[in-house]
């Protein structure tokens, strides 16, 4: 590069070298105290990390501290979270307002409002993702890349460039360990991800000591081979000149980036390059001994001086730039492009088009139909139609039934697929491959891109999200609205047998806040189910389907109940005589419950069956409907039939037919009659369960498992 | 290598050459049939590995079809489960007895007692593990490496070479894209296992289409990049010589070695190399287009040639052989090596010293003490003194307390790390990384080395077991007696906040079958956990412990009560009197339990508080028992004291005090408060509920949330 055409990042990083290790070595001190102060905490890490952040916040980043949700801003993942002082601190410095000297003393403390929490969380201003497991901010980042990478295929235009962000994260050994980083790191090579640079703070230091006990990969080799560009900083610590180089160097490549910093974690402390400066105080003589090693007063305690201020003084200014700039430009580009740019705003606003419901069937077959089905005549017209909807699979596209007419992949559009199937950047439906729980994570990173732009779908077999449980979890965690999609759940999916079965899982998600897991009984629930999910905000979705076929019930559901959470299915045909039982059927098993209410009718048992599609939202209705449609006040014997581990319905019920063991690999309709799902069988059970009641009340007092 | 210096594997493929033809064509013939016998399954990766298949069962692997359990054998672990029809039709060629022509055709089908399933298990002779999942068997394989070679150092001495198995590990696409797996593979190169050799069957096809689609990567650079041994085998449908010649040399390698082999998926039908061959019937039209093709008549279906029983005949016979040797080398081995044989020959047999629980301290410390402490006290004399213990972490040693005086790593030998912690593969423990999925599912493969012959012990944060619940779901559905450790549990783990601390996730262990969850109070019941789930056969178990400092209860709790399940901790005082309330404590939330009864009791309330350390082995006791702790058929209110989601806990009480959100960054003790885990507040709202039952009974009837 001649010095023309030298980026201003370097320019001005040469101008400042002289400053680096003032800067540095304040830093450093301010990051010292602040660990001491709490006694704990991890400090070692935003020690070491001192000059990355100064190459990142000062001179790569495009970003506004006045106003940190400006659209068009970069993204700054921090995938070690535990090292969030290293974010605090530096948000604190080019001037989020928030992040206050006495904002940055509350971290890990007892104040309830704190700014500084042990890791950093989504709620809080400059903060893009709520990190802390190790290995998903890395998928978050890689998810954040394909929301930027799209929106910009969609809608910039020659000299419109809309969306033109990059997405920086920041990595520390472990978030190369997980499983969840390696298959990110994969797919992002493959789908050739050139907006994402990946900061690896590589101290070869974890909490049981030198990295290579454990790890003795080449992993700029690693990298390679996953087709990322590698550029090595050998003095990651204190080489903010060759880190800003090489950040400049990695906007040029056509592939995502990793730059490999060496580090030395918690640099000039006693304690440096060791495993117990990573997680703990250092203790007062230590800090001593630090500001000793680096020239700086005992008396210069949680202390910023001037010089340091003003050096990040311009972080504010050209923030607002940035900003002015773009809506500048979004201003000609609504002039130049209005429908788009208008479709653009909507977007950029977090908002659907108000018309979204009507392109969802008002009417199904009536014939039987796997609720997997179900799901695609519910998902896909919204898909086909709205450009927020982004959906994908692990490698299951036969199965779930989750494209559209018209469907274009997210992909690289220099590939070209073995098997003829490509697509470009501006497509919606991501293959993620077998990687369940990189999916789930970068379904995070999509939503997170800008609350409401996009609306991730993911899908696999239900017992698969089991692997995506860490980041689903997190995804409930951040209030991130995404839709999972687990088909062939229930002992029904058959003769894929016992590793495919799931048995427990649902027990999780029915118990994780802010989370909706749904098991509708047929299409028109699936419908409701995805409505709701859609319509609810701050909560991360499950919808739970069917491999095989399900039995309509166009008389009995109600697609606009399933927000209720539960509802009267099949009423007590006499409403004025005792009412000796209600049976709660729950998605496939409905036909169960409705089977056996028959039966147990025609022998004169007067019978509701409730229809019990989400716990969470029958939890949020008035006491009042519960108690209308339960009875639990008066203990009408309530039986619920559902083919899972019942933990959780003793809530609702006084007893049940569900799994005490694992499944078995046999033909789904054989193996429901193995475990009992039969409805005769079922019928008899509950028929004399009620007799036994009916002798003993004190039965209907304790949750009765009936098989 | 000249001829004489040939292995003999090598020097017989060479001899046969002239039959491998054959052979693959009715392989592959019996393979299509059983598909479309079954009209589904997976066809085309048997049909694709054949090849593979002969070179390990014929020529590479030393096993006993008359004897499947046979210690010294090899195992072979088939990763990629779905392709189960590869091995069940080489286990029948190879002469098991149980897997008759008969067996083979119950593939997929509704026999109760078939052999066959739609995935391998580990019931049924000839299977080492269970496998489906994806991702899970290599990282079985590596563990039982590890197992091999940890028996190797302890046991083998010169010319006695009394465990020197090898593993073979078939893969395919998608076990090389999943997390555990990449783990699995990161960490077998750090260890330099030299004696796992993996088959990869690369054949590029995956349920959604070519794997280009999704993984672009330089598998063979990555694998080297590993450390790694890679040998490509080109024509790896056919080419049964070039994979026996690598299966040698991979034996010679001083790495773990990766042997691609490309293949052709559903070779010689009309759908080969597509996706449509993987999951599918092909049809009956295709069935005989393919004979054709291979020059088979139509009418030899489910036809095995007379040559090719005749081919495989000698396998028997070898690993009679192989057998006869070992039990000869043992009885001299016997002689030479008297007392390390003695407890080599108690490890075959899967037993431990009978002293083993008198190592376990009869008292502990009555001051207070965090259970991750307590859980250290018990485990690490065991450790310490009992070679079958093998103990590991996911980089948390400094936090979960498991290094006992003299404790030797689990590690290459040659490895000299940077921080100077070294070992051998004699070492007993294992430095995971931050890899706690490939940790569970290692774990699992050491304990199906062989029953018994190894207790494998892991440990990281609670809330990481959800990153290992696939693995450790699948320890319990094998009945593995694997034993995990997860500290920091509850949102008392205080400052790392939410994403650190588990709200949903014993949910999900207390409802996984085969799985027992224990949850602590403090040392005594922490010891009985330890002792229960080591002498419980056929589960795996989780002992939750704190971060934080527990009150020791040397009057209450009861060590070998713990078996029961849950029991009276602190019983009414006045038992005659009315019976006003119980109170369940739970864990670290007991000192609540505690001190609430205290204060209820001074207010006139006859309480009993009941400690509920595992909700499945209280499951397992009589109904006399129950109902006499719990008094559900009396409807006493009860109430329990938990900081995880109350979902389950219905069926044990009348209300709770539980979590209803996430957690908090807080300290400790002001995040328990924050959310009303505070002992005044506690006995307020307990206090107030029972005046509130008493104007309303029907309150008892279901179950409140009190926080």
């Amino acid at each position: 590069m001649t010095v023309s055409e030298q980026p201003l990042s370097i320019i001005q990083a040469k101008q400042d070298q002289a400053k680096f290790d003032f800067m540095l070595k304040y830093y450093r001190n301010l990051i010292v105290d602040l660990v001491h102060n709490y006694k704990g905490g991890h400090g070692g890490g935003p020690n070491g990390m001192a000059a990355i952040g100064i190459a990142l916040y000062k001179y790569a980043m495009k970003y506004s501290p006045k106003n940190p949700s400006y659209f068009n801003r970069d993204r700054f993942v921090l995938s070690n979270g535990h090292t969030c002082l290293f974010q605090y601190a530096f948000n604190h410095l080019v001037g989020y307002e928030h992040m206050t000297m006495e904002a940055l003393k509350s971290y890990h403390s007892a104040d309830l409002e704190s700014y500084c929490p042990g890791h950093p969380e989504i709620e809080h201003p400059g903060i893009e993702v709520t990190t802390g497991p190790l290995g998903q901010g890395i998928a978050n980042a890689v998810g954040l890349s394909i929301a930027s990478k799209n929106l910009a295929a969609t809608y910039n235009r020659d000299g419109f460039p809309v969306v033109d962000n990059t997405i920086f994260c920041m990595v520390g050994d472990a978030c190369l360990q997980e499983g969840p980083g390696l298959e990110a790191i994969s797919i992002a090579g493959s789908l050739r991800l050139d907006n994402l640079v990946v900061m690896y703070d590589n101290n070869q230091i974890t909490c049981d000591g030198s990295v290579d006990i454990t790890n003795t990969e080449d992993i700029n080799a690693k990298f390679r081979a996953c087709n990322w560009n590698v550029i090595e900083v050998m003095d990651g610590s204190m080489d903010i000149f060759g880190i800003v180089s090489a950040l400049e160097e990695a906007k040029l490549s056509d592939k995502p980036t990793l730059i490999n910093c060496h580090t030395v974690i918690g640099l000039s402390t006693p304690w440096e390059n060791t495993a117990a400066v990573h997680g703990a105080d250092i203790g007062a003589e230590n800090v001593l001994k630090f500001k000793e090693a680096v020239g700086i007063p005992a008396s210069e305690t949680f202390y910023v001086p001037d010089e340091m201020y003003e050096y990040f003084s311009d972080i504010k200014v050209k923030g607002a730039e940035y900003e002015k700039n773009w809506n500048n430009l979004i201003a000609e580009y609504e002039k130049a492009y209005p429908e788009l740019a208008a479709e653009f705003k909507m977007r950029v606003a977090g908002k659907l088009p108000t018309n979204w419901k009507s392109l969802i069937p008002s009417e199904f077959p009536a014939s039987d139909t796997p609720s997997r089905k179900s799901g695609g005549l519910v998902l896909n017209p919204l898909a086909q139609h709205i450009n927020s909807f982004i959906v994908g699979t692990a490698d299951l596209s036969p199965s779930v039934n989750m494209t559209w007419p018209g469907k274009v992949d997210f992909q690289d559009p220099l590939k070209k697929t073995a098997c003829g199937l490509n697509g470009n950047y501006g497509g919606r439906y991501v293959h993620f491959g077998i990687r369940e729980h990189a999916m789930c994570a970068i379904a995070n990173g999509i939503a997170a891109y800008n609350e409401g732009t996009f609306i991730p779908v993911t899908s696999t077999f239900f017992m698969f999200y089991l692997y995506g449980a860490p980041a689903v979890r997190m995804g409930a965690l951040m209030n991130l609205k995404v839709i999972h999609v687990g088909t062939h759940d229930s002992i029904g999916t058959g003769e894929d047998g016992p590793t495919h079965q799931p048995i427990a899982l649902a027990n999780f998600y029915r118990a994780l806040p802010n989370f909706l897991y749904f098991r509708p009984v047929d299409s028109a629930e699936t419908a409701g189910a995805y409505e709701t999910a859609i319509e609810t905000e701050g909560v991360s979705a499950l919808i739970s389907e069917s491999r095989q076929n399900l039995k309509q019930f166009p008389e009995n559901s109600k697609r606009d109940a399933v927000k209720l959470g539960a509802y009267i299915f099949d009423d007590f045909k006499d409403l004025s005589a005792e009412k000796d039982l209600i049976i709660i059927g729950v998605g496939s098993e409905m036909i169960f419950a409705m089977e056996a209410a028959s039966i147990l009718r025609s022998k004169g048992v007067n019978v509701r069956v409730v229809s019990f599609p989400c716990q969470r939202l029958f939890e949020q209705q008035s006491l009042e409907y519960r108690h209308s449609l339960l009875m639990r006040n008066k203990l009408v014997p309530t039986v619920v039939i559902e083919a899972y581990a019942p933990n959780g319905w003793e809530r609702y019920s006084t007893a049940g037919i569900n799994m005490q063991t694992f499944g078995k690999s046999l033909p789904g309709k054989v193996c429901y009659d193995f475990f009992g799902f039969n409805s005769e069988k079922i019928a008899d059970k509950v028929g004399k369960y009620l007799q036994d009641v009916k002798a003993n009340p004190s039965l209907a007092y304790e949750f009765q498992d009936l098989n």
